[in-house]
């Protein structure tokens, strides 16, 4: 599991960061990605990026505003001219689906894969084998969602060299107690898995917030996370703007990743209007807060351990 | 007055090429550019380059399909962020102002300036006081046009050193025979403008074709133009590629370019395909029947003297 920043700047592009785009890589879990927010010019980002569009799972719109959005049409449209097959889902709010499909029929534009519409909203959740999502509504200037994605328990590792030292053979059997079926020898002897298992392994807390003020929200869905990323448009300095735009500081990110206990914070959505130098004294104002503070840029990858 | 190419890849973005859009800068003339066609990431292009989108004027967009239209909405909204506030007019198939609207409206877009949508056809024509502006239906998949721009005939140079000699020296007089105007002496002697001025400079022709097979009408339109700019999708041994997809090959647009009389030819909308050998055969091919052609990158730039 793997986050890939591929737009982390706000509002507009600049020639350091591009409009909003995020890949949560999950190759080893489903072979695929998911994409939160796809601004305009990701598919460009990704043509320098390790991800390939054929691999795109699940799109999450957080809102609609052009710059986490206009992106879409044109890589849904390229990853089908490269021969992308597999059904893609699209969760977002209201107007996605609108949006997309005046896109592709003005443009004469027809995908050789499926595409499903989800239309989301506060309190909706999603879940499969693997993964928990769950929704909610932050506080912006238009409906934004924030995104909670617990990866689910995973069975413990199956002790073998002590099935080993009981003369059992690899087979069938160490498939049954990783499961966590208890098994009959053919002796009558029952093997309880649960005395071959190491403890189950924890899943993994990802908390991805779209624009947003700080809100308690935002505290609740990243509620003791391994990671948090969270925007923070302006330095503190500048909280006014923050306030009049709908937006949060790295300050008030900071104290967000602290009330919440998550483990690592990531800042994004950062304004072009900061050099070298105030970046770095952006990253100490928020390090004072919540030191295990990350600023994201354009292809950082973070391995999600 | 200046050609300046900010996507000149064919179908898909690749690490080289973006896809289509193309700048006629009027920076002396009228202060502004014209844009031709705005595929996806133009705003981007545009950071590095000298075009400022606040001295966007026009935007002229020669078909639909996605990888000509999808950077509108972002470039547009872009614009008014970054402060533009003089109207901007859009020349397009029906369809453009459909898909704009939908995305302002979705994403709560909202501009500070004007947009004005003219829908064009086959015939079309604008005229100010400056251009003369035609166009054609080409021949595509979809519908594809093609526009002439006849830059109007100038006032030759006022010899002012002949009217020094005669002791008539710089004031209004001077401007009436630099217009045209025949002017009466005082004493009663009449001095025609004619004899005064250089002979009228003729103004530039510049031909921008959008997505085409080859055909009659891209004759027509590029007639003695000074400069043609073509599409070149591929090489002339994947010429059964042009003609399933609509498009030309290098040597089919060098052909246009002869049978029209043009001064000079730019080939652009490449195919990514190629690599830097064959890109240099490519251009062989098409200067072996029309040796002054031009091969587009992104961020070239051409002034058109």
């Amino acid at each position: 599991m793997e986050l890939y920043f591929l737009g982390t700047g706000a509002g507009l592009p600049s020639k350091r960061r591009n409009v909003s785009s995020l890949a949560l890589r999950l190759e080893s879990e489903r072979s695929s990605f998911w994409l939160f927010d796809c601004g305009e010019g990701t598919q460009q980002r990704m043509l320098n990026s390790p991800l390939s569009p054929q691999k795109l799972e699940k799109v999450f719109i957080s809102h609609l505003h052009g710059d986490h959005l206009y992106g879409l049409p044109g890589m849904m449209a390229s990853r089908g001219f490269q021969g992308g097959e597999s059904p893609v889902v699209i969760y977002g709010p209201h107007g996605v689906e609108d949006f997309l499909k005046t896109a592709f029929s003005v443009s004469h534009t027809y995908l050789p894969y499926h595409v499903q519409f989800v239309t989301i909203y506060d309190g909706w959740s999603f879940e499969d084998d693997q993964f928990q999502i769950h929704c909610r509504v932050l506080n912006h200037t238009i409906t934004s969602y924030g995104f909670r994605i617990e990866e689910k328990e995973k069975p413990g590792r199956l002790r073998a060299e002590q099935l080993q030292l009981l003369g059992i053979s690899p087979g069938p059997l160490y498939g049954d107690l990783k499961k966590g079926l208890d098994v009959r020898l053919p002796d009558g002897t029952i093997l309880r898995s649960k005395d071959y298992l190491d403890p189950p392994r924890p899943g993994r807390i990802i908390t991805l917030l779209g624009d947003t003020r700080p809100t308690e929200v935002s505290i609740d869905l990243a509620h003791q996370s391994d990671w948090l990323v969270h925007e923070g448009t302006y330095r503190h300095s500048d909280a006014h703007l923050a306030l009049n735009h709908g937006h949060s500081t790295n300050v008030e990110a900071a104290m967000i990743a602290k009330k919440a206990g998550s483990q690592c914070l990531i800042l994004t959505h950062l304004s072009a209007r900061y050099n070298e130098k105030e970046l770095h004294d952006y990253w100490q104002e928020a390090a004072a807060i919540f030191p295990n503070t990350l600023i994201a840029h354009d292809h950082m990858s973070i391995p999600l351990s």
